[in-house]
């Protein structure tokens, strides 16, 4: 820029021309920025004289401020400055331009009207553009200075052995023994294992946790068991640092061929096999899902019908595509399957229900009517004997049937404690949550073995650097903190909100639990099942890639990891599926709560619901972008409760208003399913946060509580910032809080990274377990 | 409901209090939505009554509007919606409950006065409460009633084969000859193929395609080439239909090592290398990347010494962590290597230079000094022999040094055409620009066969459906389109941006192809890559889980694809590098215009800026939400450049802020990452916008070009979508604005889902090639 001349213009704008006011804030942008080119101050001049707004006057008191050559000097900019800001008012700041503030205050004194003129108000936008700056921003920054990017503060770096000894908590000791047996050499697979060697490997895996009374953990103490489905889940979660090949075999064993037995059948089922489940001494398979019928569980079309002659029942597979399909355990191992079919008796149909049925003999010789298929090689988890099973009319005796919920007397009438079809229905399938809550804390454990090698690596990779100093380590880059520590954040969230969900569970099975406590469980652990297993393959893909070449390689695990983890979004319920039942969930919740409205808890309801609607109207909290509410757990659960609240009534209004519409109600969810996954997704969230937030009160240290909570504002932050566009359409956000929220989260990552390797430690996963040469 | 009984209240409200007319709306509601029980009538009654605004004589008028058991008739309450109506003024529905309507729509009969009181306020809150409404949205229904959803208008079937014909070209013949070749056994890899198999299998396919003369298919005909850089990388998109190890192989001998001959090396190297290399006579590596660098190719350590006295250079590795890694055709079968070496001449560093270095003599051993390891099984490309090489003072001749940008004579004189060392560092790096743009088109190969497989799957598997009717295909659902739809909009849309581009690359290479066309270019390549390869593996995720289990057979090669795909986004330049390229590219072009801006050009240039801004403080723009609007490929275009326009602003103002205060490039470049990120992504989106509209001006028929219009649509609207927070934020749509795109978004699937299987047909796969069972 030219130096200053002699000849700047008077330390005073001319206060008697209000016709010059709407060119104030772009005058005095063009000197305040000081980037402007001595050229470019000539065009933007000929721009604001071309104004047909400006007289004779006007123009010769506007001219030395426009002279390039003769800037006006750093205080008459600064008065300038301080004139606009007297002049504006408190909406000004909402100026989306220079231009637009200028009207703006140009107002009052009457100074616009010239300026009506469109070809004056075309001159000054064309002016403006001319300055480069982007007008919002600018009016900003000239109205109210920005406040310096906040510093990351000095990290309290805690204890990381504490930290790690408490998330190891409850049933430490278990969880010890199975990072032992993990490293011995039954539990290691080689890279390149071939698809035989890999199932007979992990047989022989399963069959030590069996020996090691692993496997029994959940069934009753009188048949090996310790009589805590709790125990089992933590077996599974401990597993699954290992080959998943080996846990969901483990699963398949004990969860679900096992789980069926015990859940679905009575104390002569029991009796008879339980102890040799859990031995592994008769292996099995959980034979639900068909060729056809994936997900549409209630439609399977495997058939058994009721045979008075033979005392018992057929078991026949209608046609080719009604085979069972991906069953563990039944190409290979497997002696006896659980097998879910349509009773018929009578002629009668009773819906579907599970029966014992022998599939193989005690040498291993397909059993008579039983056909089987290698269900053949698959993306991951080739280490489980996945197959297909067709039933020829085998014939069953009647106590095959798991009769715990129906049952056929000898004189052939069906008989069941539930008389409701689908009630029966959804109350067997209500055993498959035990699956569901183990899938989401192996997802937990996948995701703690990706950041774990991620973290490590990049906290000690260096590439590039400012010219002539060291190279930077890679977690010092704002991409790769953005790619991996939301995550590690998002980790922990799913740790706590699992953890919490294992202790229900256990509640649940105790005495007095009731009905609705069993559904908000099932919708608890179908939504955390959802977003973990999705949680887990985001993770490894972002840990994958923040490691370049070397996430490449196979010793560093991600690739198998990323492979076997793939099914979990599908099996044990398929996410989107899931997710549904969970906004159905909801859905009735809401209509029951609304449905039998008595007037006292009516009235708190609905206080509760304008409690939340006075916030939304408040537009300090619109507004307030200062990191102090930003930071504050209140706001993390007040916009997390805002969010479903809200979700959860337009969900139902527009369902109701399609099938008052007279729209079937099938189509109805179908054209607000994408609202439903959303609704589902914010429920699901929320209940993380505040299991991630129960976690910061419990922690066993001030230090530790600290770091958790900043984890947890970068949790909650980071999802207000994903789904900023939602809070902005609702009018919760404003523009300005969801770009400071933006920039909270680098801060918050900044504080993380210092932490980073500290939190990693503290899952605890012994280095002979993680294996991965770059996680070391 | 209760039936109407015949006290109901007269037809019309009292007009003479005036103190009522803020209840007005609530009052409507409750009876015009008829889903209020009668229980919940009384406690909207009791809330409304507790009001302390109202008088005696306003409680009296009041009360026959509120009473469950005697409601008022359709007619009356379609009054009191014209009264409202009537009495609001156009701002009116902007409000965000129905108690701030009723309070504007009272403000100008001074019957606000007495509901001043905030018990006042409250108690209405609360009754709006009661209502279980969404403020904002029953404003909205109240005030203009929700034109109904567009239905997908009748579809028109095109002909899919004269489009696959039209996709095909140019080069159809190419392309036909290797889908031929494709089928062939050399072709054929078995699902469970182990690595070493795999490795030599891939060589013979390499030499099958070296033999029918494609590999040379870029070097002149001199050499036993086509002169044909676009019919070259034609090949490789084509071949990544097939097995991807054979690609890439394809690449790193052809493209890679015989590229840099070829545009490295001058004619001495082309007269004695290239028809050898094009036969694979001599197969070669590519070796530039290290173990310690990756990314930083500029400070890689391998170290070249001039030699006088050897008259030639000393190659050396100068420590362990310098080795030569993930070089192709380095484990097995390479003779010779480009290798990448800091240059010194005389105790002068010179930078980066290539040498051609043999590393196996013609039996296949090791050079002496020359050691080699395998890099060992990966997560995919197991075919490929990757391998690490260090050197241990392998003195190489005075010819070795690829000489095009710089040689060292006789005498020991360093001597190059470009006298600044980045200068010619970037450009020899620019040679790259080919495989770059080879990976984005084979990305786009692989992202048409993972959605031929998914969208053929969806639209025939079928699950679920309405009560007694027969189950319907998921590619109805309307989550299942949403996960296919818009990526196969984004397939097209990439498919002619990648086209586009090969013919600009092949024209570059022509007679008067200026520098700053260079560097457009690699900016687009370099943004093509990166969102071309995150597409693909995208894709193929959203089409495994779209797939369920059937995803998961190992037979539908999603498994595979996505394995070996997975590198796609960190080889030829990790993805968040090469977008920061782009943005540097962008800014540099931006500040070259800024900066020598004469009047004219910059008049323009400012008046281009300025219609923008125009058109962003166009209320009309920022909230039109209709369907012509929405569909116009014009608002579309008009988004994109804004988008870009003004991150680029924004991200130079950050920069030089930052710079300005004080900080160093490295860390102003790194403090702004993200955002940076952020403007390549909307750069390549716009370019990729640009490439798909003009793909739609160009199509063959007219039913083609509409369909493609309307699948341009779902590309340009589901892209806005994902980033409506920024647009939100910008102010650049309104949360109307923004809820009307998605509710297009899924229109726009709705009508793509009719003809998804057509255009899926169109990209011309073979049943052969494809393999998928569940995609044939």
């Amino acid at each position: 820029m030219s130096t200053r001349s002699a000849a700047a213009p008077e330390a005073h704008w001319p206060d008697d021309r209000p016709g010059l006011i709407p060119v104030l804030p772009l005058v005095h942008v063009a000197w305040s920025d000081g980037i402007l080119t001595a050229g470019e101050h000539r065009v933007f001049r000929e721009l604001i004289l071309e104004s047909p707004a400006l007289g004779p006057d006007d123009r010769e008191a506007l001219e030395p401020w426009l002279d390039p050559d003769s800037p006006p000097s750093p205080t008459a900019v600064r008065r300038l400055r301080d004139t606009i800001r007297t002049l504006a008012g408190p909406a000004a700041v909402d100026s989306v331009s220079l231009t637009e503030l200028g009207y703006d205050i140009a107002r009052e004194s009457g100074g616009h009207r010239p300026w009506r003129d469109p070809d004056a108000r075309h001159a000054l936008a064309a002016a403006e553009a001319a300055l480069g700056v982007l007008g919002r921003e600018a009016v900003q920054r000239l109205l109210e200075p920005a406040a310096p990017e906040p510093e990351a503060p000095a990290p309290s770096l805690f204890d990381s052995e504490r930290l790690a000894d408490w998330l190891a908590q409850p049933r430490r000791e278990l969880r010890d023994r199975i990072l032992g047996l993990l490293q011995e050499p039954e539990f290691q697979m080689d890279i390149e294992i071939d698809r035989a060697t890999h199932r007979q490997r992990a047989l022989e895996a399963v069959q030590r946790l069996a020996d090691e009374g692993i496997g029994a953990l959940a069934y009753p103490e009188a048949y090996g068991g310790a009589a805590s489905p709790a125990a089992s889940v933590t077996a599974f979660e401990t597993l699954a640092y290992g080959d998943l090949s080996v846990v969901v075999k483990f699963g398949v064993q004990f969860g679900l061929f096992g789980g069926s037995v015990y859940q679905l059948g009575t104390a002569k089922h029991h009796e008879r096999f339980l102890e040799r489940i859990g031995t592994l001494e008769l292996p099995g398979c959980y034979a639900m899902t068909e060729l056809g019928h994936g997900s549409n569980v209630r439609d399977l079309e495997t058939i058994a019908t009721w045979d008075a002659e033979a005392d018992g029942f057929r078991i026949r597979t209608p046609h080719e595509g009604a085979g069972k399909e991906w069953i563990g355990n039944a190409a290979l191992h497997g002696r006896m399957a659980t097998v879910f079919a349509q009773l018929e008796v009578g002629g009668e149909a009773h819906g579907v229900h599970a029966f014992l049925v022998p599939i193989r003999d005690d040498d291993g010789k397909t059993m008579p009517g039983v056909r089987i298929a290698d269900s053949g090689p698959k993306v991951g988890l080739n280490g489980i004997d996945n197959g297909r099973l067709w039933f020829d009319d085998v014939v069953v005796p009647r106590d095959a049937l798991l009769d715990r919920f129906a049952s056929v007397t000898e004189d052939g009438r069906y008989e069941s404690p539930i008389p409701s079809a689908g009630r029966r229905f959804f109350t067997m399938l209500g055993t498959l949550v035990a699956g569901r809550i183990s899938i989401a804390a192996a997802s937990v454990s996948v995701a703690k073995t990706a950041l774990t090698i991620g973290v490590r690596y990049s906290a000690r990779r260096r590439q590039f650097g400012p010219e002539g100093r060291p190279e930077v380590a890679v977690l010092d880059y704002t991409t790769q903190r953005r790619l991996l520590l939301p995550r590690l954040a998002a980790t922990y969230a799913h740790h706590f909100a699992t953890r919490d969900l294992i202790e229900r569970y256990e509640a649940s099975l105790g005495e007095g639990a009731d009905e609705s406590a069993t559904r908000e469980l099932e919708v608890r652990a179908a939504g955390l099942k959802a977003l973990a297993s999705w949680h887990a393959m985001d993770t490894l893909q972002a840990v994958r890639e923040s490691m370049g070449g070397r996430g490449y390689h196979a010793e560093n695990r991600l690739g198998r990891l990323k492979n076997d983890t793939d099914i979990f979004t599908t099996f044990e319920g398929a996410n989107v599926v899931l997710l549904q039942l969970v906004a159905k969930g909801l859905l009735t919740r809401f209509r029951e709560q609304m449905g039998d409205l008595r007037l006292w808890s009516a009235v708190r309801y609905l206080a509760d619901r304008a409690q939340t609607r006075v916030a939304e109207l408040n537009p300090v909290i619109v507004r307030r972008d200062d990191e102090d509410h930003l930071r504050d757990p209140d706001f993390h659960r007040a916009a997390f409760e805002y969010r479903e609240e809200r979700l959860l009534g337009s969900v139902a209004r527009r369902l109701k208003g399609r099938i008052d519409d007279g729209m079937e109600s099938f189509d109805a969810m179908n054209a607000v399913q994408d609202h439903m996954v959303t609704l589902a997704r914010a429920h699901t969230e929320r209940r993380m946060l505040e299991a991630f937030l129960d976690g910061v009160r419990r922690a066993p240290t001030p230090g530790i509580s600290e770091s958790l909570r900043t984890l947890a504002g970068l949790f909650a932050l980071s999802r207000l910032e994903a789904d900023r566009a939602w809070f902005l359409e609702a009018g919760y956000f404003e523009p300005r809080k969801s770009e400071a929220i933006r920039a909270q989260v680098n801060a918050l990552c900044a504080e993380v990274a210092e932490e980073a390797e500290l939190l990693v430690d503290a899952f605890g996963i012994p280095d002979a377990v993680l294996q991965a040469p770059d996680g070391l």
